[in-house]
């Protein structure tokens, strides 16, 4: 089983990353990072580079594809190397996921029309305008299509996912392994959760210093 | 502001890139990772590889220093190189921290002794061994160390020292931009909360097939 994900400039490494720590332990996968260039790709705020080990045009049978977002999601929204990756990769995959705003990715492709999925819920009007039909869940399997909230949402949609595709035990295995016994120290991980003025500070393209909002 | 994770051979990616993700949007920070020598970093199972931008030499006075953990933390007990920088660069940071196994490296080098700390659940005798008293915290601050249990913790870390750092509010706007509100689909992140079967199959070296413990 081959596991393919996508990098591309300015991407949010956890929205790769999370997905990856438990996915790459999927029994009998093989997980590879690819892009359109192989070499370093740097993430949103530059100072993190994952390394591509393959490109687009090496990787055309991937079982699953995960497309992680970021600001850098705008600019691959015409790209049509690899939207058109996208499609063709997804007409052969066993799954196709995306995290964060990565499925702005896959609805552009045309991959989600019609279709129950999720993004950053700063995104959510986006996806709609798209063709999805947001939803406000953690992460949604419509089919073969998983799509996860913002950024740390990646690791609950691998977990899910691990489930399906090697059994709830070996799920369990993963989430004791990596530890997943979340206890955040503050409770304002989501826009019901966090104060109401820091939310329309978001919703007015106003976050605080150094905090970027992913572009559209 | 200079925030410096180590990386070296086989650490897990998202020991690193956990706390990273949360810690990079400090307000004034650059983030910057580290190693013997610059160039890709492979992670534990190979297929992950992030890039060390600064020898260990190049960076000598980190105000944050992060030590991930991993299967490679073995190989780490004994090289003078890390352990001689880690003491070296304490001496004037303001954090010293550390994510799973990390923590060992960090008691190895000395600077845990006496100290309440914490570390993967699988190494929390031998973080004993090497003079910290373990406890079973998500993440412990004691002074300047702040240490954190297994793999995904140092997400919560990130999240607990950027509130000590920054204030409540930006660590409320990063968790909220991160959209960090967990949903685990398993309960089984801890040995307490795990199938105790499962438990018993880790503490006796015999994890399902692909799920590499930590080493010590």
């Amino acid at each position: 089983m081959q596991i393919a994900i996508l990098l591309f400039d300015r991407f949010t490494a956890l929205d790769a990353v999370g997905p990856y720590e438990i996915l790459c332990r999927t029994p009998g996968a093989r997980t590879e990072f690819v892009a359109e260039r192989v070499g370093p790709v740097a993430n949103d705020l530059g100072s993190l580079s994952l390394v591509a080990e393959r490109t687009l045009a090496e990787v055309t049978r991937p079982d699953i594809v995960v497309v992680p977002g970021g600001p850098g999601q705008g600019a691959q929204m015409e790209n049509e190397a690899v939207l058109g990756w996208l499609r063709a990769v997804d007409a052969t995959t066993t799954w196709t996921t995306s995290v964060c705003t990565g499925s702005l990715l896959l609805a552009a492709a045309g991959l989600l029309t019609g279709r129950r999925a999720t993004s950053h819920w700063l995104s959510l009007d986006r996806l709609a305008a798209l063709g999805a039909e947001p939803t406000g869940e953690r992460f949604v399997f419509d089919g073969k299509y998983v799509t996860a909230a913002g950024v740390s949402s990646g690791i609950d949609m691998g977990l899910g996912l691990l489930g399906r595709i090697a059994g709830d035990r070996v799920a369990q295995s993963v989430q004791l392994l990596t530890e997943y016994d979340p206890r955040p120290p503050y409770d304002a991980g989501s826009p019901e959760k966090a104060p109401a003025d820091l939310v329309a500070e978001f919703r007015a393209g106003r976050p605080p210093a150094t905090v970027t909002a992913p572009s559209s």
